[in-house]
């Protein structure tokens, strides 16, 4: 089935989005159906000027800016955005991917293609570099305040994500807490322990900030403010290690000519942690896929986010999740009548 | 006056809190109480063989484990950790550093030292290198669960000491929350922004986990769950891009031979970078000052952490902070009765 790409979000919307899908479509054998402004978006694919091969243009005749209220994207039913979403609704697409408003996404895609029985919220799952591997990080930004059966959906969901998508076997899920003795954690996260563990996943207790990184995890759960100042503020810091580190190669011209030799492994080390690469972030819980990429995404971006929500459709992670919070709620209310009177 | 130095603290004590306050008190003319455990310590002194200007022992017979319930200071009363603290409440000693427990050296430093009048939570602040200088985030990880009002004296004691200590002109002073549109922040950081535009500082608005090291504010104030998983996880970040870099490096003779002509470039930024160089954390709002060191703070993290031990007695910082939080509640309260019923 194919996906549903959102042509007119992102900022080199739509030439990104159009190319992306091409790339997609001619590479990888997706088939793609382009949501947005007939014309622009057709102008985009003449200018590419090859086959269309896999590629469907569904026309929309509004957009939701970057910087609109997300909530606009329930009035603006014809924009791209929740086009997609319908598409996924209807069955016509087996995911959306959009690099547009991220708010507006997750509206649209909670509204039209609604949320996976037992999730009450859906979450943004990112993929952290870590000295192994990947670390899956969610919520990074769905949602806010989250309470402790939140952070029980979003272990189940992470789990399954890593299993069935990342190829993680028997995924290691750890809870993000500070470690200090002095407080160790915080009210919800003190509920949340109790919470996992009971959930028949290879639960490993409370990691720390600095576990994302060790490679010691595969899935990282916690309330969506924390994990938006973890992803936002590690993007940052890494980006600003290698601008230090050249602005230190810039100095003598000795350290100028090695920095002229490393080039490579510079490369090379951009490659392992290029945001790009991994394309978007999956909203999970809802019903069919949704991916989110950075508002910055370029072509190459938009294929590797496309190549993503394919292989998602074909994990069938929906059903998963659903059956074992289903499971979970079914235990639980065993066990509180059985805990009853007599 | 003399600054009290924990010399059973931390994982390479005695000799490390030996070794640093030698330094201190040799090289930057600092008086230093050095507490633990007279045969020890007297022993490390000996080894180092040179001239005890400005040192003198202060004997406790009792010592706090890294790994102890922080608790276990008040039951300690003759413990290292505690006549530090009881040193700089019975003003024998301006302020105190600690290697140690961190959980402990804070119960020791509020049950003394007591808390500045008008702050009910003090604060872990750390300083974090950003494009053009740095920046300072407090909480990390004194307080969980923090309130509005909490954060607005965090904002308080934040501004003086990147004012004073720091050398800040008119300090930026930032909330930590997240951009995205969707939810902006939670219910925690709606009310505190209020607060903190009410607080007569200089303050601009929320900030995200970006900002940090972006150079665009100098003051981050969030609470110390949020602060707690930032510090940790940035400090895994750096360390996890430096091990990736050398990593490629290592691949081929040509960046081989690239890497060892830039090391000095790496040292350089090392060095920018190096939390040696801060030494210590201070925890804001107690009578005096109280800085905690890294547990595998080296002689040269000691020296550092009693030099900024020593500075910031000269700030007199606890006066200023109580000041101001005295005169926002007066007007607070001002505001109530004439808001009140005629």
């Amino acid at each position: 089935m194919p996906i549903a790409v959102d042509a007119m979000g992102g900022d080199f919307a739509p030439r990104a989005a159009v190319q992306g899908a091409f790339l997609a479509a001619a590479e990888d054998g997706v088939a793609v159906l382009l949501v947005g402004d007939r014309e622009r978006v057709g102008a985009e694919l003449d200018r590419i000027g090859l086959s269309r091969d896999r590629i469907e243009v569904v026309h929309a005749e509004e957009t939701v800016a970057m910087d609109e209220a997300p909530t606009s994207v329930r009035r603006k039913r014809r924009s791209s955005l929740a086009v997609c979403a319908q598409l996924v609704r209807d069955g016509r697409a087996e995911a959306m991917v959009s690099a547009g408003n991220t708010g507006a996404a997750m509206v649209a895609a909670k509204l039209y293609m609604g949320a996976v029985p037992g999730v009450d919220r859906p979450a943004l799952a990112a993929v952290f570099p870590n000295r192994r591997g990947r670390t899956l990080v969610l919520d990074v930004g769905a949602n806010v305040d989250s309470r402790p059966e939140h952070l029980r959906q979003f272990a189940v969901m992470g789990h399954f994500y890593a299993q069935e998508v990342i190829g993680t076997t028997r995924p290691r899920v750890g809870l993000l807490s500070i470690g200090e003795e002095y407080a160790k954690g915080n009210d919800v996260t003190r509920d949340a322990h109790r919470f996992l563990a009971a959930a028949g996943l290879n639960f490993i207790g409370n990691v720390e900030g600095r576990d994302v990184f060790s490679g010691g995890v595969d899935v990282v759960v916690c309330d969506g403010f924390v994990g938006n100042v973890l992803l936002k503020s590690s993007e940052a810091m890494a980006e600003l290690v290698v601008g230090m580190v050249r602005e230190e190669l810039m100095r003598t011209s000795r350290t100028r000519f090695g920095g002229w030799l490393v080039r490579p492994a510079f490369a090379n080390f951009k490659r392992r942690t290029d945001y790009t690469e991994y394309g978007a972030v999956p909203l999970l819980g809802v019903e069919g896929g949704c991916f989110i990429g950075h508002g910055r995404s370029n072509a190459k971006a938009m294929r590797n986010a496309i190549h993503s929500a394919s292989e998602f459709g074909r994990a069938e992670l929906s059903g998963k999740i659903g059956a074992k919070l289903t499971q979970l709620a079914a235990e639980e209310a065993r066990l509180a009548s059985s805990a009853g009177p007599v």
